[in-house]
C-alpha cells in the first residue's frame, strides 16, 4: 500500500474561491456539496489499496461479537470522552462536570456528557414520592405528582443550558492555557419535554400582584431562584425528559425548571416548590454570585440573557493538525434572543472573515452548528468566530466585554472569576506544527 | 391535604370544542397553549396543600447528595427503562435490542436506547485499526482512516432508523398481546453527524458503469447490502457520531452506512467496505429476508423505502389510565418520503377523526412527535392514529396492508413473520378500568 496525493491537487483550490485571509473557502462551497469540496482537498494523502491488506480481515471480523445489553454501552475505546471534574472527590462544595466539545459533533449533547454543576451533591429522588408545590400568590395553591403532570399537555424543544460563569476564564489578564472544554464546557445542548409552567399557572390561578416567582429545588441548600412572571408565561417549561427519556439526575431529576436561554443556574433542578411573589427573593445566587461589581462599581444583578456566542469546537487545542491540507472548522453558536443569523470566521486573527454555513435546522435558543471549509497552508494562523443572532445583537469582541466587565488582575483559578456572562470571540492560535492554543487576539 | 376536583371542572370541556368522537378536542386548543387546555381538566382531580405535609423536607433533601461522575448515569428509579432483548444469552443467532417508545417523550432516542439488531454480536472494533475501503468501478479505489474523514465535510441530520422487520407482529392473523416496545420498537431516532458518501465517491471518482454499490460491514458474518448509486449520490452519509458522541457499539461504531428512511439493515453497520457494481449482489439479507413472497406469488424485493407510518406511544399497552378526564395522547410519525404533513387520531376506532399537533420543528425523515387532547369520559374506546406525508402518502389501514402483503396463517413468535415493512395502522383499546390492549379495529 502507498500514500498518495490527493486526486484533485492539481485541481485544487483554484476551483473555489478564497474567501478571507489565510485560506478560509466559500461556504457555498459547502453547501453545493460534494463535488466542489473534494476539489479542495489539496496537499491532503490518501491510501490506495494496491496490496491486499485492506482486505484482510481484522480479527474482530472472524469472532462472535458481545451480547447486546439491556442498555447499549458506549465502545471500551472511547473511555476518554468524559466530562472533567472539579471536585471529583465530593468535597463539601460545588462540583462543575464539563462537557468535552472538542470530542463531539453535530448539536445535540448525549445525556452522559451534559453539563452539570451541583452544590452539594446530587439528590436521589423517589419520583414517587417527589411533589410540585405551586404556592403564593395564586387562587388556589396546588401539589402535583409525576402522575398528574404525565396527563398535560406536552412540548418539546431543543435548547441550551449555559451557566452564567462558562468561559469566565476569558475575563482572565492572560490567556489561560486550556481547551475549549474547560473554558466553554458550562454549556450543552438538549431536547427537553415537558408542561409549560403557563399550563399549570393557568390551574392554579394567578393573583395580579404576582410579578415574580422563586423556584426551589430539593436539594440539601435548597438553591432558589427569582423568574420574572413574563418568562414563566412565555415559555418555561417543567421539564421531565432529556433527549427522551427522564432527565439525568444531575440535571434535576425527576423535574426542573427550564428557562430556554437563561442562565443555567434560574434552571432550577430537582425543582420542588414554585411561589408566587411581589418582588425577588433576593436569593443567594442572585445577591451574591450572580451580581458581580463592574468597572463602573455598580453591581451587575438581574441579567439573565445568555447573549450571543459561538466558539469553534474543531480545531481546538488537544486536537493537532496533522500537515496542511483541507480542514473543516466547526463549532457551535447560540443565543437567548433567538435563533442564529449568521456566523462568520476569520483564520487571521480577524483580519478578513467569512461566512460559514450553518446546519439545519436552524432553531431558536438552540446550538448551530457552524462549518467552514478551510485549507491550511502550514503556518501560523489565529482562528476566530463571531456569531449574530436574528434579533441583530452580536458577539463582542474580547476587547469590547472585558472593557465592560472588568478584567481580572491575575491569573486565577478557573472557577474563581469576578464576572459572569462572557460572551466574547475565543481565539485558538495554530503554530507551523499544527498544535493549536488559546490565545487573546 | 385533601384532593380536590379541578378548578375548571364546571366550565369544562364545554370551553373547548369536541372535533371528533368519544372526547377528542380540538387540536388549535393545544397550539393556543395553556388557557384553553387546562380547561379541559374535567373531573382530574389534584391536591391542595392545606396541610403542611407538602412543605416539610424530604430525605433527600436534608443530606449531601451524591458526587458527579465523569460521565452521568441515570437514576435507580428509571433501571426498569430498558431495551428488551430476544436473545440476552447471546447465543449463536440474532439479537434484537427494542426501545421502550412507552417510557420515552419527544423525538430523539437516547443512544443507550436506540434499537440495534446484531447477527453475530457486535464486533469489539479499534478505530485506530479500522479502515474503510471505496474500491470497484472506481477511478482509483481509497482506503479510508477515521483521522482521514474527521477532515472532510460533515453534515448532522435528524433521522429514523427502522427495520424493515418492524410491526410485523401487526401481520399476525389475531392481535398479538403487546405493547409499543414489542410491536414497534425496531425504530428509533437520533441527531447523526459524519461525511456525505459522495463526497468520499468524488475522492475516488466513479466509473459510469456502476449503478449500485455494496456496502459491507466487519462483523463476523460480514452483513452486506446492494444500494442504488442515486442513494448514495443523494443523502447516504458515512455516519460517525450519534447524538454528539461517537457512534454506539451496536449502532455501528466507529462508522455506519446511512441511508435516511431506507430499511434498517441496509443501513449497513461497522462498515469497512464499499464496492461499486454494475448490479446488486443478490446478498443474504436481499435475497431472503427482505424478499418476502406476496400473496400473488411474487417476491417482494428490493423495496427500500419505510414508508409513511404513526404509533400512539401514550397512552399504550402497559401505561394504565387512572380515572376519567383529561389526557394528552401522544405518538410518533415518520416517513422516507419526507415531511409528516398532518397526523389524524380517533379515539372511536376510526368512527371519526381529528387533527393532532404536530411538535415544530418538522424535520423530513424525522420522528414527530404528535399530541393531542382528550377528555376521556371512563367508557371503553379504541384509540388510532394515521400519519400522512408531504409527498401525498397516506398509512394504509390495515386491512389494506394485509390484503397487499398477507397476512400470518397462524400467531408466530415475534421474529418469525413472513412480511416485512408494516407500516399500517395500531389500534389500542381501552377499557372501562383504564386498561390498554392491542386490538385489530
Amino acid at each position: 500500500m502507498k500514500t498518495i496525493p490527493s486526486n484533485r491537487s492539481k485541481r485544487g483550490v483554484e476551483e473555489l474561491e478564497v474567501v478571507a485571509g489565510n485560506g478560509l473557502l466559500d461556504r457555498r462551497a459547502f453547501l453545493r456539496g460534494a463535488a466542489a469540496m473534494a476539489a479542495a482537498m489539496t496537499g491532503y494523502t490518501l491510501v490506495e489499496p494496491a496490496a491486499a491488506a485492506p482486505f484482510a480481515n481484522d480479527p474482530w471480523s472472524l469472532v462472535p461479537g458481545t451480547t447486546s445489553g439491556a442498555t447499549e454501552q458506549r465502545s471500551r475505546f472511547e473511555e476518554k470522552v468524559v466530562r472533567t471534574l472539579t471536585n471529583p472527590k465530593g468535597e463539601p462544595r460545588t462540583q462543575h462536570a464539563r462537557t468535552p466539545h472538542h470530542l463531539l459533533n453535530g448539536t445535540i449533547t448525549p445525556n452522559s456528557l451534559h453539563f452539570t454543576i451541583v452544590h452539594a451533591g446530587t439528590p436521589d429522588i423517589d419520583p414517587d414520592k417527589h411533589r410540585l408545590v405551586i404556592h403564593g400568590l395564586v387562587k388556589r395553591p396546588l401539589v402535583f405528582t409525576l402522575d398528574a403532570l404525565a396527563r398535560y399537555p406536552m412540548v418539546s424543544r431543543v435548547t441550551f443550558v449555559e451557566c452564567g460563569g462558562n468561559s469566565a476564564p476569558l475575563f482572565s489578564k492572560e490567556p489561560i492555557q486550556a481547551g475549549v472544554q474547560a473554558l466553554h464546557g458550562l454549556v450543552s445542548c438538549a431536547e427537553w419535554t415537558g408542561v409549560r409552567l403557563s399550563t399549570l399557572l393557568e390551574e392554579t390561578g394567578i393573583d395580579p400582584k404576582a410579578k415574580w416567582l422563586i423556584a426551589e429545588g430539593a436539594d440539601a441548600p435548597a438553591v432558589s431562584r427569582s423568574v420574572p412572571m413574563a418568562k414563566a408565561m412565555d415559555d418555561a417549561m417543567i421539564a421531565l425528559y432529556q433527549n427522551g427519556e427522564r432527565l439525568m439526575p444531575g440535571n434535576g431529576y425527576p423535574m426542573r425548571l427550564l428557562l430556554p436561554g437563561w442562565e443555567g443556574n434560574m434552571n432550577v433542578k430537582w425543582l420542588r416548590r414554585i411561589k408566587l411573589v411581589e418582588a425577588p427573593a433576593m436569593s443567594y445566587y442572585e445577591a451574591r454570585t450572580y451580581a458581580p461589581i463592574l468597572p463602573n462599581g455598580k453591581a451587575y444583578q438581574f441579567f439573565f440573557l445568555q447573549e450571543v456566542k459561538s466558539f469553534i469546537t474543531h480545531p481546538s487545542p488537544g486536537l493537532m493538525l496533522k500537515g496542511p491540507g483541507f480542514y473543516e472548522i466547526s463549532g457551535v453558536a447560540y443565543s437567548a434572543n433567538g435563533r442564529i443569523a449568521k456566523v462568520l470566521v476569520s483564520a487571521d486573527g480577524g483580519q478578513s472573515w467569512a461566512q460559514a454555513a450553518l446546519q439545519e435546522p436552524v432553531l431558536s435558543k438552540a446550538f448551530t452548528r457552524f462549518r467552514i471549509a478551510w485549507n491550511w497552508h502550514g503556518g501560523p494562523a489565529i482562528l476566530q468566530s463571531r456569531a449574530w443572532d436574528e434579533a441583530g445583537n452580536v458577539q463582542p469582541t474580547r476587547a469590547q466585554i472585558v472593557a465592560q466587565r472588568g478584567e481580572a488582575k491575575a491569573v486565577l483559578p478557573v472557577t474563581a472569576f469576578p464576572s459572569q456572562h462572557y460572551n466574547g470571540i475565543t481565539s485558538w492560535a495554530i503554530d507551523g506544527k499544527g498544535e493549536v492554543k488559546h490565545v487573546y487576539a
